[in-house]
């Protein structure tokens, strides 16, 4: 079955949240491609009229079913899959906020089948994302540019 | 004529470059929709496959032909326009690069019919976008973080 979303006539918008507490930061485990079985921040596409912020909110509800506030844009990466002929298969430009948790109960939808609350530096060593790694760097920049006096 | 902008299935993404030297930055009047007759930054639709930060630096090529340094992320924006049924017309998701020209002469192609560079507190006056004023105002506070010790 091809997704919609492969092979797309332009760039797709994802949208996420680099949800942090207590100096961790909540990833999931994805059950679906693109990066099937990798660790990520929860996200999923923009739609048509939606604000990006907004969206970003909606998709953490649903697949975390929790509220968080948006604190801050956090980071733009640019997510490039290519198949094995070299022709772009996804195209996501990926649009972070990083956010605060409102409540503490975690119920993942059908999109992931694990969460975990993670040190910034532990993420090296999971299957995750380069972008999840680039995101958690951006993630300890932006605490240690908080802690400036 | 309906361009393939309108009436997306998607968001698209648009990337631009507040380019800006000596305190003043350079926006373009606009010649066709959206946004016609506007002062706004130049930019254009991302490519699939591209990198936005590239693409930014492709558009003010084209648009300026100037050669720029990226400096960094300034800002991501929503502009959604609406036609008068209020069905979505036009979806970017504007993603705002700042930067740093690396020469002087600048030659506008068929897109604007003029340039000029502004100090950021001219722009209110100014036939502008909302995104555009929101654009400078994000220039103004990242230059005073800049001169922040």
């Amino acid at each position: 079955m091809r997704s919609r979303r492969e092979y797309p006539e332009h760039p797709l918008v994802g949208v996420g949240g680099l949800i942090h507490k207590d100096g961790k930061i909540l990833l999931i485990r994805r059950k679906f491609e693109p990066n099937k079985g990798r660790w990520t921040p929860p996200g999923g596409l923009l739609e048509v009229g939606e604000d990006p912020q907004e969206a970003a909110q909606r998709e953490v509800r649903e697949e975390l079913g929790l509220e968080v506030e948006v604190e801050g844009l956090l980071h733009v990466a640019n997510e490039v899959i290519k198949d094995d002929e070299g022709r772009v298969k996804f195209h996501f430009v990926l649009v972070d906020y990083l956010m605060r948790p409102l409540g503490e109960k975690v119920t993942l939808n059908e999109e992931s089948d694990e969460f975990a609350w993670f040190e910034p530096s532990a993420i090296e060593g999971l299957n995750s994302t380069a972008n999840t790694k680039l995101i958690a760097r951006k993630y300890v920049e932006a605490m240690a540019r908080r802690e400036r006096p």
